[in-house]
């Protein structure tokens, strides 16, 4: 399916599944809306944590992406969305339209689940994917550079590989700084505050089997997170899971020069 | 100074100490030299290990080489040569010309050494490079595969790396393949045999601090290792630390493509 069929049923309400595996090849990404007056500082905290909040698109005029997909309206085609009412989920919603004045800014963050496509075609098993499960997310002791109200920690997506697979992990990745890029952290959990790896703090635990070691990279959630730390009195994200999906692909995002 | 005159230099034996930060910019290498009846097998083995003992060049008509540096005399333009007779070093000698016969075959291999300028020049702090020591080499249970009477297990070198920066270190090590490449291994020492990280199998023990990773490379020791183990009858290599210094730089042998 291409991503202009994939968001037209999704307008129409006949979609509102996790998109994960939809579309292979065209990236995904996070989503955030926030009023104005929050808007500016959010641009700059995401500029100054690039490798936690990577920026792709900023939507300040209307509704409508221009850069990564022609027109797509962010009102009605991403599956589900968190309504964020001073600093809680107050509501999951399929269309946010009813919420939509000239005052929101949409902001397109990049999201790992692109360059998971390229470590399994390179022969690295990832066991979320393997189980159909939602790849394992902590919160983790390391500290986002604040701007002005926006603060907090990261989270991380972790994933087991392969101790002679490592590097090999690293330099793919690596490949996509716009997705995060390379890992923020190889193995010793308890060396970024992760106490239970068995217990993760979002998504699915998984096996670590002995030959294997955790990958942590940063994970789109942490925006989620540091919007409801601040108790900010309305925002607008993705339902985790339920993405964006555009129509510029992996390769798009691809960088050569590591 | 110019690779050319420190050739000269040690050809008149006016420098015989080890080569360390010595023509910095330009590439280091391990030498073995073996007879012919060995020589084709060894080479065989070399190119199926490509990632513990990646070849260089080979000269097989005389001692001179050709491709990584202009008639560089590999008899005495080397600071000095262990010389192995039953897999015993017998002798540490300054120049094999007294050795040489037409039956010998003489392998150049990548080193390590070659990829730490630019992790250095990174910020990554190489704590041996720092304190003026020599890295920390250890015995691992990583099997070499096997090539006639050649075999054994891969020796490597360690550096402590700092949480944050493993995956740089990964990434910009990738990108000398023929130099050993990326890590063989990242943290958890135990899962390739190493017992004790403060009791190097060669080498200097250095410091490792609490926000930091032992990374292991494989190391250009391994070939010594399977020469003395399979009690060869003859061979001569260089004394480790007393590396052959080549025309070719560093970037030579950077690859943009990893």
């Amino acid at each position: 399916m291409e991503p202009q069929e994939l968001r037209k049923l999704i307008a129409s309400g006949k979609f509102q599944r996790p998109t994960a595996g939809v579309c292979s090849g065209y990236i995904q990404t996070n989503m955030v809306a926030l009023p104005k007056e929050f808007a500016e500082d959010f641009e700059v905290f995401c500029k100054k944590n690039p490798k936690a909040i990577p920026l792709l698109e900023v939507v300040k005029d209307g509704y409508e992406t221009s850069f990564l997909a022609d027109k797509a309206n962010l009102l009605n085609e991403i599956p589900a969305y968190n309504i964020i009412k001073n600093g809680e989920i107050t509501e999951v919603v399929n269309d946010i339209t009813p919420y939509y004045t000239k005052d929101l800014v949409f902001f397109l963050i990049g999201c790992s689940f692109s360059f998971e496509n390229e470590l399994i075609q390179n022969g690295i098993e990832l066991r979320h994917v393997t189980n159909c499960q939602n790849v394992s997310m902590y919160n983790t002791n390391i500290t986002l550079t604040p701007v002005g109200k926006f603060k907090g920690k990261m989270v991380v997506s972790m994933r087991p590989i392969r101790k002679d697979l490592v590097a090999k992990a690293c330099v793919i990745t690596a490949h996509y700084p716009r997705m995060h890029g390379s890992p923020i952290h190889v193995g010793y959990p308890e060396m970024i505050g992760i106490k239970d790896l068995d217990k993760p703090d979002y998504g699915d635990s998984v096996e670590i089997k002995e030959d294997e070691i955790p990958l942590f990279w940063p994970c789109g959630v942490t925006p989620q997170n540091v919007l409801t730390d601040m108790k900010i009195p309305f925002a607008i994200t993705h339902l985790p899971g339920h993405m964006f999906v555009s129509d510029k692909k992996d390769e798009d995002f691809y960088e050569k020069d590591i």
